[in-house]
């Protein structure tokens, strides 16, 4: 791959570089990636109303616990029924606060003019997010640090089909709690440019977040509502619960006017049914009395459906990821966030503990269900491992080839005149080569996807340089890249205002942590 | 997984054996796989007509050769012109010489009533075939022999989720090329009871092979024509071209009314042209050409339309497969072929060296350019690697198990009643946990893909047992299952038939090799 990856004729093919790379990694921008040609069913129209109906039912006969007082406040206060934790939601109110939650917004960073499009017929591809553990890559797999933490950061800000944080890639153990999100922020914009996740588990969590993010793109509090620039992910406890700090979370963050993703996490045979309709039923209404209090508490702020049904191991008990009923339940949420007009959150997800064909096969089948079903956020869309207990650097360059073939997959088939080359046909002929004609030649640099990973050497090319498997290249690719990093510019006095106040709230103990 | 597949009650979970299998390896059987929820689409149906139109443009105007003089008398006798070798076909001959094809028949096997409807709603999964070389269970890269020839007929026949043979999966090289085809289809009738591929490279070796499979069934001539019992792939010389052998075996098997594949290799950037629309018009047109020549010559005769439209790389000029382009061109190839109303072909395919995570990434592209794009055959669904040059034992087991996965994804997702689990959820309420809950406990057994590959032990337990690869895990259940293997039962009057047959025409020298 040397010569292609040095040339630098190689490296302006249809590119327009937008993050900081090396010199060693050819990658295209795609910029947007949009789907201009509908979505898969895995269910009938039909089908969608009877999981919908099903799900209004069991909202407003079984109910849904929400812990924190004031969110059962502000549901009693817009018709919900409230008995002690418990609170049953009528049909008629979820659909109404459904309806009041935006179509698309856009997700802004500290590059002016780097935002993207949420929701609509756009999709971006989010890190791998929340890991305990990572394997280095020296290849031992240990607990979560900065080291790592960083490290990951600036990998995915060098994979330029990455387009947003989802998290902490790995969480950095070794930072206190108390201030661990001041630093990981802290890192988080100084190394990379993306647009930024942030935990919904209190309120001052959040605010010290909102803050940092105020800072680094230079703007006030008003514009800062205008263009949303952090996002949250909001797991319900699966069946049927919301917990306190992230529903303190959540009030705050819609207050705020910044996007929250609601994601049940029903595990089929485990917190769901083993049945999928059973496990979609819950999922949806999980996610709805999440989205209905977040509309009932500020209406209009942004929303995001998020779909994350799995089914577990019988034999063990254990999750299992990248199955076929993952594909379809990932379809299937897609086809329950359209009916409501919301974006879609699914993601790229394995069980594997080796970076090997298992690896390979169910990443492509989550992303079969992820890009099926429309997502509009491929969460941990690169390095994602393990079912979510570790993350690995050399699965998120395999992980960026993948979501670049996606991005290639996505494009419009050009069938104009000159794509459908019957005068290039006819000048070859019967017998004849395509590789030296002028319709070739004009196009050969830009026509295909060019992998980052993927080995198409013959047999003994391959044998000469070492027989190098897949996870092996990955793995150079990801030092090559960690190695030769460049953080994205930053104003210096941008870079000190944001060190003044991390070290200004490390003074002053940064947050409680009793939760 | 030990517990798991020795357990009887685990292996009863709705499956009906079929097949001969062995006591360690539990497989589900499937039957009849069925898309019920429609296709994917790439292109829209005007730029579909816009393919089509620029083939038959190019069939009229280029031409192609036909380089068998009974093949261009036929076709001229039907309204082509022809100029030396190259013939013209009027896109209104093209057009209703294809409206002549069956939508559907049915391939039949030696065992009674085991047979496969080709076409419409249904996909059957096809050998690995044709691969020069292959590795051995020692991970020894070699050329093909006899002992590995049988080794994967055994190990297909085991595996439920392959239905047909789709050629040699090896090719027996030590077989003298006179006599192979005879050795060869001994050991696919005696080894397996799959409907059987013969290549059709000219008539006497078509006449043998059905003579074969005419005493393996116990039928007559006319049976054989009412029921098609053998079935051939012909590759098109790309570009516009088709051989004298190959054509030779077209007028033959057509005249008995055995399924013939028109399968153009239209490698763009290399026979085809680069750009994937001027590929596609070409794949077509020279697919077109073939089933127009079908028809004309036997109306009626079962044809498919073979897709295997794929890119090179531009580095080196290898072949390149499993990429987004191949999985784009291999849905428009099945939108292609549902215009025309014909059974649709395409493949499981991978340029991977190793058994490692591009392989099971770019067999997974495959397979969703096949699914989505609802191929009725999936041609090398289990086993090639290396874009075809050699066959692999491992990725037949995890090609099987990709295979399963695809079954269990076309399976409908049933949302009666009791799937909606209402009252589970409804029982089990906020914070419960649903596996020794009656609805769970109801299904465990039955309700999700078990895999033969798919590793989903804990890191720990996954430490213990070696941390062994999803190649290592497929290599021990190749093992076993070869080990274990039983023939399926065949009168052993039939047996011997068969046996005098492939010593008598041994004895006279089998076939002429000139070609």
């Amino acid at each position: 791959m040397s010569s292609r990856e040095t040339d630098p004729a190689s490296r302006r093919r249809g590119s327009r570089p937008r993050r900081s790379r090396t010199a060693t990694v050819a990658q295209r921008d795609f910029g947007e990636l949009r789907y201009d040609r509908g979505y898969q069913h895995v269910v009938s129209d039909d089908q969608v109303e009877a999981l919908h109906q099903a799900s209004l039912r069991l909202l407003e006969t079984t109910g849904i616990e929400f812990l924190h007082p004031m969110a059962r406040k502000i549901l009693q206060d817009n018709g919900a029924t409230v008995t002690g934790e418990r609170v049953c939601l009528p049909g008629e109110m979820v659909e109404a606060m459904v309806a009041k939650a935006p179509t698309t917004f856009r997700l802004h960073s500290r590059t002016p003019g780097k935002s993207y499009q949420i929701g609509g017929n756009t999709v971006v591809n989010a890190t791998v997010a929340s890991a305990p553990n990572y394997v280095t890559l020296d290849g031992q797999r240990k607990t979560g640090d900065q080291a790592g933490y960083r490290d990951f950061l600036r990998l995915a800000q060098s994979l330029t089909i990455v387009h947003i944080l989802g998290g902490f890639p790995v969480e950095p153990i070794d930072l206190h709690p108390s201030v661990r999100h001041l630093d990981a922020a802290y890192d988080a914009y100084t190394l990379t440019d993306m647009p930024f996740h942030v935990y919904s588990l209190n309120a001052h969590r959040i605010i010290d977040c909102l803050e940092m993010v105020r800072i680094a793109r230079g703007v006030d509090y008003d514009t800062l509502q205008r263009e949303p620039s952090i996002w949250s992910i909001v797991n319900a406890n699966s069946p049927l619960r919301y917990d306190t700090p992230m529903l303190e979370g959540v009030l705050r963050l819609t207050e705020l006017h910044q996007p929250v993703c609601f994601t049940p996490f029903t595990l089929a045979g485990a917190m769901a049914p083993i049945t999928l309709a059973g496990a979609l039923v819950q999922q949806n209404a999980e996610a709805l009395a999440g989205i209905t209090l977040a509309q009932a508490a500020h209406p209009g702020c942004p929303v995001i459906y998020g779909g994350f049904t799995s089914n577990v191991d019988m034999r063990s008990g254990s999750p299992a990821f990248g199955t076929p009923e993952y594909t379809k339940t990932a379809i299937v949420g897609g086809q329950l966030a359209r009916r409501y007009g919301l974006p879609y959150r699914s993601s790229n997800v394995s069980a594997s503990n080796a970076v090997d064909a298992q690896a390979g096969y169910e990443s492509m089948w989550a992303l079969w269900g992820a890009i099926g079903g429309g997502a509009n956020i491929v969460m941990h869309g690169a390095g994602w491992m393990e079912g979510g207990l570790h993350a690995s650097y050399e699965k998120m360059v395999i992980d960026a080839d993948l979501l670049a073939m996606v991005a290639t997959f996505l494009q419009p088939l050009d069938t104009s005149h000159d794509s459908l080359a019957l005068e290039a046909i006819d000048r070859i002929g019967p017998g004849g080569h395509f590789f030296g004609d002028e319709h070739t030649q004009a196009r050969y640099e830009t026509e295909f996807h060019a992998p980052l990973v993927s080995d198409w050497r013959n047999w003994e090319t391959w044998q000469e340089a070492g027989a190098p498997t897949a996870d092996e290249r990955a793995n150079r690719t990801a030092r090559s890249l960690i190695d030769n990093f460049e953080a994205p510019p930053i104003d210096s006095g941008v870079e000190a205002e944001l060190n003044d106040f991390v070290q200004r709230r490390k003074a002053e103990g940064g947050i409680a942590t009793d939760f």
